[in-house]
C-alpha cells in the first residue's frame, strides 16, 4: 500500500519550446555550440517552462534533515546529535547552505523530516512520522505507514514553496550515505563495495565495515534480487529525509518544476523517484558529480551528466546551489545576447 | 630587445594568510576538506590577497581584440570582418561577455589591441601598434617593437583598471586559435597536429590544413627547437591582442592582482608570460578546460587544474566570467560559514 499520489504522470517538457530556443541558440552572436554546456542548460530549461526565456532568478532551496538508527553501528565519523546541532546552524544562518542561500538570494527552508530533536528547532519545519529511523540492520528503519507520511511530507514541503523557477533540494542526516548507499546497492544491483565511499570521512577500515554493514542489511531483508521494489527498498534501508527528498522530487515533476538535483543523497532519492515515477526524469537537471564514491555509480545508472566537478562531499545541497549560479548565467545568456542580425555580424564563409 | 618591464618580480604569494585560511577551513562547520576546489580557491585567493576574507566582488573585465595577417590562408570559418563587428557587438552589449559581465556587475573594457578597425568603435579603447598582423606564413606577425608596444598596451589597460580583487582577460579575433596553436607548438615542443583545433568551427579537412600552415610558419622562422625565446614567438607567430594578454597578465601579478585565466587563447598567453616571468605563475587561477582541441595540453604542461569543464570554446573571457560566479560562492563560504565553535555543532567522534 502506498499513497497512490506518487504514480500520477508529470507534464511532457514542450517540444515546441525546446526546439524554438535550439534554434535561437544558433542564431545567437557566437559560433553555433561554443556555449557548450551553457547552451544545453538554457534549451533544457526552456522546454521545461515551457517559455521562450528560461529563468532561474526565483529558486527555493528546502533541506530534509533525518537520522538514522544505522548511526548505532558506528558507520559515521560523527555522533547523531550533529544532526540537530546542524538543524540550529542551517536556521541560524552558518552552515553551507545557509551561506549559498543568502549569497544567492534564495530562500532556504528546513524542514525536520525525521531527525531525533525532541523539541521544534526553532526557524525549521516539523514534518515527521517518528524521531529518527529503526536500525536497519536488525529491523526495517521504517514502517509503510512511516514511508508514506515521509513521501508525503516532500510534497506538502513542494507545495508550500510556491511556484519558483526551479527547485534545490538538500539533506542532512548522521549516516545518511549509509541508508543511501544501501538503497543504491539494492535498486542497482550492484555490491555495497562498489558504492559505500567515505562519508563524512571514514577512513578504509571504517569503509570496510560500513560496506559488511550494509552487506548485512541487504541480506536479512532480502534486497538482493534484482527488480526489488523501490517501496520496500526505502522502508527497509532508507532514511526518513530520503523518503521526504523522494517525494519532493516527485511532487515538484508533477507540478511542472525543473529539480536541481544535488550529490549522493538526493541522486539516490532521484533514482528512486525514477523507479516509482519514471515520468519524472526529464524534470531533473543534475548539478555536480561529488567526491563520494557512489556518486558517480548512480549518476550513470541514471544516464546524468551533470554540470559541475568540485570535489564536493558536502551535501545539504550545496552543488546544487553552486551549480543554480552557472544556471542564472546560462539565462541571461540565452535571453541577453544579441543575434547575427541585430548586431549585423557576419555569419560563417562556408565549410 | 624588449622592455626590461616584464621581467621584474612579481611578489610572493602569503604562506601566512594561506595557512590561517587553511585552519579556518578546517574549523568551519563541515567535514574537512568536504567543500573541494571551493575550499583550496578560497585558500589561494586568502595568500594572494593578503587577507584573512578573500574577496571576488570587484573583479574587473578586460578583452584584448586584434586581426591575424593569417587568415588570408583560410584558416577560421569566418571573415576577418567579423572581428570589427563583434567589436561594436562588445560595446553594444550583445556578446556574451557583455552580457556575462552585466549579469555579473562586473566592468567590461573592450581594447582594439590590433584590429583591422580604420576607425575607433564607439565604447572601446584604442591602443594599437598597427591594424592587424602580418601573414606569419611569408613573414613575422610582428616587428619587436610592435611586440613591445602590444605587451605594453596589456600593461596599460592593467593600470586602468584600478584595484580590483581579481582581474580576467578576454580575446577576440579572426585567426587567433591558429596563432595560439603556433605559439603553443613552438613553446611545448609539439607538433602543431596535437595543438590546433576547430576553432569556430573547422571540419576536419580545415583543421588538416591549419596544421599544415602553421607547419610551414614554424619551419619558416625557425622555431621548431625546443628552449625558443618567447619574445621571438610572440613576434613571429603571435597575435596583437595575444601580446597584448601577455602583457597584462605579467602586469596584473607584479601588482598583485589574482588573474582569473579563461580559454585557450588566454591560456597560451599565460604561458608566454610564464615562460618570460615565471613569478607570475602563483597568481594564475585557471577557470575551465574548454573543448578546443591545444587546450587540455597547454593547460598540462602548465600544470593547470582548471575549476570548470562545461565544453565552451567561445573565447571572449567567456569561461573566466562564468567561473567567477563560483568563485563569488567560495569566497562567501570562506567568510560566512560559521565554525564548529560559534555553532556548537559536536566534531568527530574519532578515526
Amino acid at each position: 500500500m502506498t499513497a497512490t499520489w506518487l504514480e500520477a504522470p508529470c507534464p511532457d517538457p514542450s517540444a515546441r519550446h525546446e526546439a524554438e530556443a535550439r534554434a535561437r541558440q544558433a542564431v545567437l552572436t557566437k559560433p553555433a555550440g561554443s556555449l557548450g554546456a551553457l547552451e544545453t542548460l538554457a534549451i533544457r530549461l526552456a522546454s521545461l517552462q515551457v517559455t521562450g526565456r528560461p529563468r532561474a532568478a526565483n529558486a527555493a532551496i528546502i533541506l530534509f534533515a533525518g537520522d538514522h538508527g544505522v548511526a548505532a553501528q558506528g558507520i559515521s565519523a560523527y555522533p547523531s546529535s550533529v544532526t540537530v546541532e546542524m538543524l540550529r546552524n542551517f536556521a541560524s544562518g552558518g552552515a553551507a547552505i545557509a551561506v549559498l542561500a543568502r549569497e544567492l538570494g534564495v530562500p532556504l527552508t528546513v524542514v525536520d523530516a525525521g531527525t531525533l530533536a525532541e523539541e521544534p528547532v526553532p526557524g525549521t519545519v516539523v514534518d515527521k512520522p517518528r524521531r529518527g529511523t529503526r536500525d536497519f540492520t536488525a529491523e526495517p528503519a521504517m514502517t509503510e505507514a512511516e514511508r508514506d507520511a515521509a513521501l508525503a511530507a516532500g510534497r506538502r514541503a513542494v507545495e508550500a514553496a510556491g511556484a519558483p523557477d526551479l527547485l534545490i533540494f538538500g539533506e542532512m542526516g548522521i549516516g545518511n550515505t549509509t541508508s543511501a548507499a544501501a538503497m543504491a546497492s539494492a535498486l542497482l544491483g550492484k555490491p555495497p563495495a562498489d558504492i559505500a565511499g567515505a562519508g563524512t570521512g571514514l577512513d578504509d577500515a571504517g569503509i570496510a565495515h560500513k560496506v559488511r554493514v550494509i552487506e548485512s542489511a541487504l541480506a536479512l531483508h532480502g534486497l538482493t534480487d534484482p527488480g526489488v521494489d523501490p517501496r520496500r527498498v526505502l522502508a527497509c534501508v532508507g532514511g526518513l529525509e530520503i523518503a521526504a527528498l523522494t517525494g519532493a522530487i516527485i511532487a515538484a515533476a508533477q507540478a511542472g518544476r525543473p529539480v536541481l538535483i544535488d550529490g549522493f543523497i538526493v541522486t539516490v532519492a532521484a533514482l528512486a523517484a525514477s523507479r516509482l515515477n519514471p515520468t519524472c526524469s526529464p524534470w531533473l537537471l543534475y548539478s555536480h558529480r561529488s567526491a563520494e564514491r557512489g556518486h558517480a555509480v548512480v549518476l550513470e545508472a541514471l544516464g546524468a551528466r551533470p554540470l559541475l566537478a568540485l570535489d564536493l562531499r558536502l551535501g545539504e545541497g550545496s552543488g546544487a546551489a553552486t551549480a543554480l549560479a552557472v544556471l542564472r548565467l546560462a539565462c541571461a545568456l540565452h535571453n541577453g545576447m544579441a543575434t547575427f542580425g541585430e548586431a549585423a555580424v557576419s555569419g560563417r564563409t562556408g565549410g
